[in-house]
C-alpha cells in the first residue's frame, strides 16, 4: 500500500521533512511496511527559489490541491501560526485525513478543539515536532510515562533565548548586544518578541503540561516573563553563588492537585542537569511519582531535527493506516485542572537593587522583607561608590504575593533607588 | 472493559509494578479508557514474607494459574533470566496473551524468536523496562526516531558499575575496595560478575542496537570488557587530561553500513553529556542523521522506575486491547547486519605502563608504537623512583589490531615492566 502525504508549507520544517522522506525513503519503507510518497506540496509563493530537489509538478499554491484530493492520506501542516493553519487542519480532518503538525501556537490555542475533531473523525492527529524539535517528548510523556503522576516538568524549550543567555554568560555581555548578534546570525527574528518575551516557551509549556496532566491547559493560566530584564550583572552574581540563569518552562502539581504553570528566567544550581544545557540545545526534565527524574535532551529546532519529529509522526500514522486502523489515542476522560492562584505560588527569589549607601539602610530593607513575610537567606553587597551600593538579596521560599508586597513597599522607600531585577530560583 | 493482568514474579520489579498499578489505578483507568486489574500473581515461594498489600487469594506458585487462565489478557513476566522465563513467555503468546517484560537477558538471547512468535499470534510483546529502568528508550528509538539512520548510540546502562566508577572517581579509591562497599550497601550482588564484567551492559546493548538498526543483534558480535582492571590511578591520570572513565555500551554504523558493537570502560571528555551521569543514573546518547544528538537520562533501575516502564507497556497494550486491535509493530523486513571485524575498529587508546627508567626507553617504546601503526598524541610520565617510571600514553585513532600488536611487542621488550591498563577514549 502506498501512503500519500501532502505537505502544506515548504519553509524550514517543510523542507526538512520533504528531504528526510526522500533521503531515507528505503529505510522508512522497511520500517513502515508500506511506501510513503509526497504527492502534493502547497506553498504561498510558487516563484520562490528553493534549494530542494523535487518534482515541480507536485507544487501548487492552492491548499485545495491537498485538502480536496481524496488520494491524500496524511496532511503535514507546516505553515505555522493560527490562520489559516487551523482552518486547513480542521478541513483535512473533516475530509478523513490524518494530520501531522509542528505548529506549537496552533496546538496551544486550539489543540483541544482539533483533538476532539480528530477523535470524532477517527483519524490521527500528531504533533511531536511542536516541542523540542527532534527530541522525543510528547510520545514518551503520553505513552511511556503514562503510569506516572507527573509532579513536575521543567524545561528549556526555546533555542533563541538559550543561545542568548549562554552567550551572555560566557562573554559577560548584556542582553541588547547579544540579541543584535543573534539577529545578525539568524538565530533571532527581526521582531524577537515571540522568543525573548517567552511566548514560544509558553505555547510549548501549554502543550507539555496538557499531556502531563491529561487535560487542556489554557495559555491564560500560564504566568509569563521573558529575558529582556536579565542583566550581565545578574548572571555574574548568580555565578558567584553557584547558579546559572535560564529561561524555564515549569509545570508543577502539588500533592493536593493544584497546578502551577509558569515561564520565567530562573537561577538554577550549576550542578542541575538543565544548567548545562547550552546554546540552541533544549532539554526537558520530568519528575514522575514512579519514574523519579528523567531528562530528554537534544536540538530543539532546525530543519533536520524538527523534520525528524514530523517524519516520526508520519511513519507512525502510516503504520496505522497500512494496518487499517487509527492509532489516535482517545482523549482522556474530562477532568478539569485546578490552577493555583499565582499569588500563592511559592519560590525563592533573587532581588538586585541599587540603594543609598548609608547607615541603617540594610536594616530598613530587611525590615520590609520581614514584615511582608519574605525571609532572607543571603545578601551580597558590592560596588558601592560611597553614594549608591548594589545589593543582591537571596530569599527563602516565599509567595509571589509576599514578594510583590515587598517590592511595592520599596517604591515608597527612599533608601531604595532602584530594584534592578527580580529573578526566581528553581531546581533545588 | 476490564483488562486482566497476570504477574509472574514478585521481586523488585514485580512488586513495583503491582504497587504502581494499585496506587495509580484511577489515573491509569482515565488514561487507558478501561480498567486494568491484576487477577493472578505467581511466585516461587508462597511462604515468603512480602511488604506488599494485595489479596492473598491472587497468589499461586503454579505458573498455569496465569498461563492456562483464559481470562488473563496480559502477562507481565518479571522473573528474569532465560529459564523458565522463555518457556512461560512463549506459552503465554501461544495462548493468545500479550506479554510485557523487563527481562534483558531473555530479549538479548531470544528476542527475535519471541517477537516472531508474537507477530504470528497477533499479540503485543513489549519490553521497555529491559533497558534503562524507567527511562523511555525503546519506544522513542523505535517510533519517534524511526525516520533516522542511527549513526551512533552510546550509553551508560548499568547502575552498579556507574556507582562504583563514580565512587572511585570521587574518593580516589580502588575497585576492590569500592566493590566491597557497594556489596555491603546492596548496590552490587554477592557475585558481581553480571555487572562488573559487562554482561548486563552487553544484553542491553544488544537490545538497543537491535532496535536502532532494525535487525536482531547477536551477543556473540559484541566485544565485551568489564571494569575490574580500571585503577584509581587511571582515573586520576584521566582527570588530569580532562576525562572521566565510564563503562559504555557503544553501537556505531559506518557510512558504508558496517556496525561496531562494544562494551568497555572508556575515557570521556568531562564536557561530554555522559560524563556527568553519576551514581546509579543511566543515560543513552543517540546520534541520528536527521535528529542530531539526543540524550535520555534517568534512574536505570529500582522497583518504582522499572515498574513505571512495565506499567507504561501494560497501559499501551491495554489501550490496544480495549480498542480491539494489536499494537504490535510488525518486525521490519529482514536485512542482515554487517558486523565490522573488531580488529578493524578504530579508537583512541590510553595505555598506562611501568617502564625501566633509563635512557632510550621512551624512544624504544615510541618506536614500537610507530612500527605497529599507533600514533601517539600525548605522554605523561610520573612517579619515577629512579628505577621504574610510570607512563601514560594517549594515542590518536588507531585500529584494535595495531594496538594489540604493539602490546604483544611490549611483552618482549625488557624496558616495559608491566602494561598496567589499556583503556579506550570515546565521545570526542
Amino acid at each position: 500500500m502506498q501512503i500519500n502525504v501532502g505537505i502544506l508549507g515548504l519553509g524550514t520544517v517543510g523542507g526538512g521533512t520533504l528531504q528526510l522522506l526522500q533521503r531515507n525513503a528505503k529505510l522508512i519503507q522497511r520500517r513502515t511496511g508500506c511506501e510513503i510518497g509526497v504527492t502534493a506540496i502547497v506553498v504561498k509563493n510558487l516563484e520562490k527559489a528553493r534549494p530542494l530537489a523535487f518534482d515541480a509538478a507536485l507544487l501548487s499554491n492552492d491548499p485545495d490541491a491537498i485538502l480536496n484530493d481524496p488520494s491524500i492520506h496524511i496532511v503535514a501542516e507546516l505553515i505555522g501560526g493560527v490562520a489559516p493553519a487551523r482552518d486547513y487542519v480542521l478541513r483535512a480532518i473533516a475530509a478523513g485525513k490524518s494530520v501531522v503538525t509542528a505548529n506549537k501556537e496552533l496546538i496551544a490555542k486550539h489543540g483541544a478543539e482539533i483533538m476532539a475533531a480528530a477523535d470524532q473523525a477517527g483519524v490521527d492527529f500528531r504533533f511531536e515536532g511542536s516541542v523540542g524539535g527532534g527530541i522525543p517528548l510528547i510520545k514518551p510523556l503520553r505513552e511511556s510515562l503514562a503510569g506516572n503522576h507527573v509532579r513536575q516538568l521543567m524545561g528549556i524549550v526555546n533555542g533563541t533565548t538559550n543561545f542568548i543567555l549562554t552567550k551572555m554568560t560566557r562573554e559577560g555581555r548584556d542582553f541588547e548586544e547579544v540579541l543584535a548578534q543573534a539577529q545578525a546570525l539568524g538565530y533571532a527574528e527581526a521582531d524577537p518578541s515571540a522568543d525573548v518575551d517567552g511566548y514560544d516557551t509558553m505555547y510549548k509549556l501549554a502543550i507539555l503540561a496538557g499531556i502531563a496532566f491529561g487535560a487542556p491547559v489554557s495559555i491564560q493560566d500560564i504566568y509569563r516573563e521573558g529575558i529582556r530584564h536579565v542583566h550581565a550583572r545578574d548572571i555574574e552574581y548568580a555565578r558567584e553563588l553557584g547558579y546559572v540563569i535560564k529561561l524555564v518552562a515549569l509545570a508543577r502539581q502539588d500533592p493536593d492537585g493544584e497546578i502551577e504553570l509558569r515561564v520565567h528566567p530562573a537561577l538554577l544550581p550549576t550542578e542541575h542537569p538543565l544548567a548545562n544545557v547550552n546554546d540552541v540545545f533544549n532539554a526537558v526534565f520530568i519528575q514522575g511519582d514512579a519514574v523519579g527524574d528523567v531528562m530528554f535532551y537534544g536540538r530543539g529546532a532546525g530543519s533536520d531535527p524538527t523534520g525528524s519529529a514530523v517524519v516520526g509522526d508520519i511513519i507512525e500514522v502510516a503504520r496505522n493506516l497500512c494496518r487499517g486502523k487509527s492509532g489516535q489515542l482517545a482523549s482522556e476522560a474530562a477532568h478539569p485542572l485546578r490552577i493555583k492562584d499565582f499569588a500563592d505560588v511559592e519560590t525563592r527569589f533573587c532581588v538586585r537593587m541599587q540603594v543609598a549607601d548609608r547607615p541603617g539602610m540594610m536594616a530598613q530593607i530587611a525590615t520590609v522583607f520581614g514584615e511582608k513575610g519574605v525571609s532572607i537567606e543571603s545578601i551580597v553587597q558590592k560596588k558601592s561608590d560611597g553614594e549608591t551600593a548594589e545589593i543582591f538579596w537571596m530569599s527563602h521560599r516565599t509567595t509571589q504575593r509576599a514578594m510583590a508586597r515587598s517590592l511595592n513597599e520599596f517604591n515608597r522607600l527612599d533608601a531604595v533607588r532602584d530594584v534592578a531585577s527580580v529573578i526566581r530560583v528553581e531546581g533545588e
